[in-house]
């Protein structure tokens, strides 16, 4: 992307281009060095705009019905005259380093609207949940004048790292019947969360559903430590106009935050990531000869790894 | 640990001490900076020890009954006569950087033996599904001479990442049921996995796990494209007895292993990962003051996460 210029893109981006969107997204995925000081500079820019979209993350295990959900509160919001973006994650995409389903075709009608915008990310094998630039992703979102940035996140809540880091509210999705599961894994679910809700309320699931959403009720209740949607929540996808009652307790939890503050103690977790990547990024390239000449030696000569570690960075004693 | 030596302590280990070997371990995990060298010092000579104990991981997601497969398949092995150390993480240590459960307790039979070995260590925050010094104890393990180490690993397969690179066979336990989750989930899982078993093959669910196994069994031979053992297991606490099959199964997956090989290529993951996180910290010591002022430039004033990084680690154009 050696002749975009991240000036004119911005103004482009910012008139609400499309094409100037993803080709900003691509910009900020791509890993070329080049690429990167363009995307550095473009984002300087873009955090200079009004930042007033709401950030909200979608999280739940693989099969809650994640795409569903994204793509039927979308479908309300877009209804209600709102601009909506979509981040979505290919969870498949872990292993073979693509995106694979293509999400714009798991979420169709929203797909098709025109003020929605979907953009498939791969996940390219991380740990955290999220894509390695969903965070700046959204930021550009929102220059481009979205109201609501919709973040897809994989995992199951303990291992989410990320995802509570991108967003405003931080969602889970939970299956009907998952209630049944240790009181600890469940603690740690909770204590990420901003809102509780239980999918697939509808035929032969709609009274388990129910039954989760009491079990997931008393210990919400119990541990009810900061602010947060108070209501454990249902969803299902026969019924849409529901929608409207879920984006209620969501617009409600919103508008209490103080959503500058917040996102600036979240910036701090981004700059602490983010420079632990580059620190590394550098060094590794500063020694690469070296690096690779000691892994050469563990590997046929069985040299101990903590000796070839202490060969490069020996211990000040 | 100030007065530890490194050298008389390494000797008491290996003599069979289990004092000195529990004392070994608290130095690993120990994160005084004077420790930290004592610590390597011990591991090199633990490196030089014959490595002979077969090293096994034994994953699963919450709740799958991997202290009690620990337990039994344990119990079996002190029975037959080998010397067997568990390393274990308690998942809801994870919130509370501590050590709640007390596996001690968990795994009561198993912790009365005196051929046996039961460590709990906090997982302290971490994604890789193991703690941070699981590695390093598994050696130490081997040195005092333990014939089997028995590694639990929290997760559920995709978000297990570095398992795998501690243990000569990866085993996955799966629940029961199980077996429904879309099919790109059981194919990362699978991906992973040497060997899987299903749990609780007994009472009400005895059907259940059938035809669990019968739905892996399918997936698992398409994709037998390297050595696995190659039957997926039952596995259930009322018959111990079966645990010698389970037991026979792993034995003959490695045999056929070329130990030596894999070890030093798992080696190479460590020793990359142990380069990243002591760059990391000496980088973070030496900016210590720099950065903390940023932190609160970003907190207070709103300065721009990467603006702040930049000024730390400019680009070089």
């Amino acid at each position: 992307m050696s002749s975009v210029d991240p000036h004119s893109l911005f103004e482009r981006i910012l008139s609400g281009d499309r094409f100037a969107l993803s080709k900003g997204l691509t910009l900020i995925e791509s890993t070329l060095e080049s690429d990167k000081i363009k995307a550095n500079e473009l984002l300087v820019l873009v955090s200079q705009c009004d930042q007033s979209a709401y950030r909200i993350a979608i999280s739940g295990a693989p099969g809650v019905g994640k795409s569903t959900f994204i793509e039927y509160l979308g479908m309300y919001l877009v209804n209600q005259g709102k601009k909506v973006a979509v981040l979505t994650i290919d969870p498949s995409s872990r292993e073979t380093h693509g995106s694979i389903l293509g999400d714009k075709t798991r979420m169709e009608l929203l797909g098709k609207h025109k003020e929605a915008y979907i953009r498939p990310s791969p996940s390219a094998g991380i740990y955290g949940g999220i894509g390695l630039c969903t965070y700046e992703s959204t930021l550009l979102c929102e220059a481009a004048g979205y109201d609501i940035v919709l973040i897809e996140t994989v995992g199951v809540g303990q291992s989410e790292g990320e995802g509570k880091y991108v967003a405003d509210l931080f969602t889970l999705l939970i299956q009907p019947g998952a209630g049944d599961d240790l009181q600890s894994m469940k603690k740690g679910i909770m204590e990420n969360a901003d809102c509780i809700i239980i999918t697939k309320h509808d035929g032969d699931l709609k009274r388990a559903a129910e039954k989760t959403q009491a079990q997931y009720r008393s210990s919400w209740k119990q541990t009810m430590d900061r602010n947060r949607v108070d209501e454990i929540l249902l969803a299902t996808s026969h019924e849409p106009n529901k929608f409207s009652e879920i984006w209620n307790h969501m617009d409600a939890f919103l508008k209490k935050q103080n959503l500058a503050k917040n996102r600036r103690n979240r910036e701090v977790f981004w700059f602490d990531k983010k420079l632990r990547e580059a620190v590394i990024s550098k060094y590794m390239s500063q020694h690469h000869d070296q690096i690779e000449n000691l892994i050469q030696q563990i590997r046929d000569q069985g040299l101990f790894y903590l000796s070839a570690l202490r060969s490069l960075l020996p211990y000040d004693e």
